[in-house]
């Protein structure tokens, strides 16, 4: 597979056409960013790191027979990846109070939610990606109603199986947030990533920020907590 | 019906009891507030203008199948309701980009909107009344899935209905805010008040507006649209 025109650089990816039209390359960057990009800074090796762990979770969530979109990694910071459409939604799952929605409900950090909680927000970086309501997907045209059940569907799918995953490596899996795609035949597929970037992570046992909200929160280096999350996914 | 003790003091009403057991007396205020109340102001013959508007509003409801907690006018400022159990939700219904929606998707005021949009927002002042999704409602134990469809079939009914009559009046209904309480017997019904300083209300032809924003904004005074309002509904 060959690497083709750049097609978009996003802030923590760039994705690239291949030499087969409904494949695309995606390069994981090194730019690590918060505040919807105010933040930013270039942070060596975490490109490496994400690129591997998101291949790593696409092929464990493939085993539990959740699709995505997700095709082989083809160097340290590359991966193949199925053309979709993307979806411009955001879709949080939360298992544990946390960011956000800690502060949104005046509630500490870390107590366990009664059941998931799905929030929605637009991806729009003009609008700073808005919390939205069922109601909003809707009239902004981002998906119809069946679509959005279908999304909030997977979502907890998703949500099961990497609960599952994490606690087996001794990991709390607070919350995260996670995007999907259309194919060309309208099938909602998983996209976009699965990472310490994107996902809330804390040691089961020291009660460790293994996430970005390390540098979020100014708390320490990313690298080492994301070099110890590859390697227990990889010895799991 | 005699008054009894306070029973609580709100930002626009207080309420007591009264000689029967499942009646309450609402009074009035001529207190506006906005910002939840960071900004408030006395200003003399809202509360009458208010009740009165509630009580014409709450009546034509009625006669059109809309069930609330109303009963009757016992003084300018005073009315007899039925005594619910509140759900702690404002409900907002809108038809036209205003306000908080319009900043939030940053689109300019007064675009119809292709369906009326429902939000829910969770009434606590110490949160703030935040912006919350089906999935809060459910964890804050506010009101279970089926009450949350009924909630929102009602809103729309009522929303229907209460467009149909002030366009009669010359009035475009932008969006309001309602809420709902409880019965004994767990019925769900509208109660609270329905007034310009719940609604936003354009004239059709000036485009002027016949509500709160005229305070929120320092726009003018409130009283003599709250008369206009009050006059077109009694002509109407």
């Amino acid at each position: 597979m060959e690497r083709k025109e750049l097609l978009y650089t996003g802030k923590a990816k760039k994705m690239y056409a291949t030499n087969q039209e409904t494949v695309l390359l995606a390069e994981y960057l090194n730019q690590v960013t918060s505040l919807n990009g105010a933040k930013k800074e270039n942070v060596e090796g975490k490109g490496e790191l994400n690129n591997q762990i998101t291949g790593l979770i696409f092929n464990y969530l493939a085993e539990k027979g959740v699709a995505s979109h997700y095709i082989q990694e083809v160097s340290k910071t590359e991966q193949l990846i199925r053309e979709v459409e993307m979806i411009p939604l955001e879709v949080v799952v939360r298992n544990v109070s946390a960011g956000s929605f800690a502060k949104r409900f005046s509630m500490e950090e870390g107590i366990n939610l009664p059941f998931p909680i799905i929030e929605f927000y637009y991806k729009n970086d003009k609008l700073d990606d808005p919390f939205i309501n069922d109601s909003h997907v809707k009239m902004l045209n981002v998906a119809k109603d069946e679509e959005v059940m279908e999304i909030k569907k997977q979502a907890l799918e998703i949500n099961a199986a990497l609960v599952e995953m994490f606690r087996k490596i001794a990991i709390r899996l607070i919350d995260f947030k996670i995007e999907f795609g259309k194919t060309a035949d309208g099938k909602i597929i998983l996209a976009d990533e699965i990472s310490p970037d994107t996902c809330r992570l804390w040691d089961v046992n020291t009660k460790e920020h293994l996430d970005k909200d390390l540098y979020r929160r100014d708390l320490g280096d990313i690298i080492p907590v994301y070099v110890e999350v590859l390697q227990r996914l990889k010895n799991m």
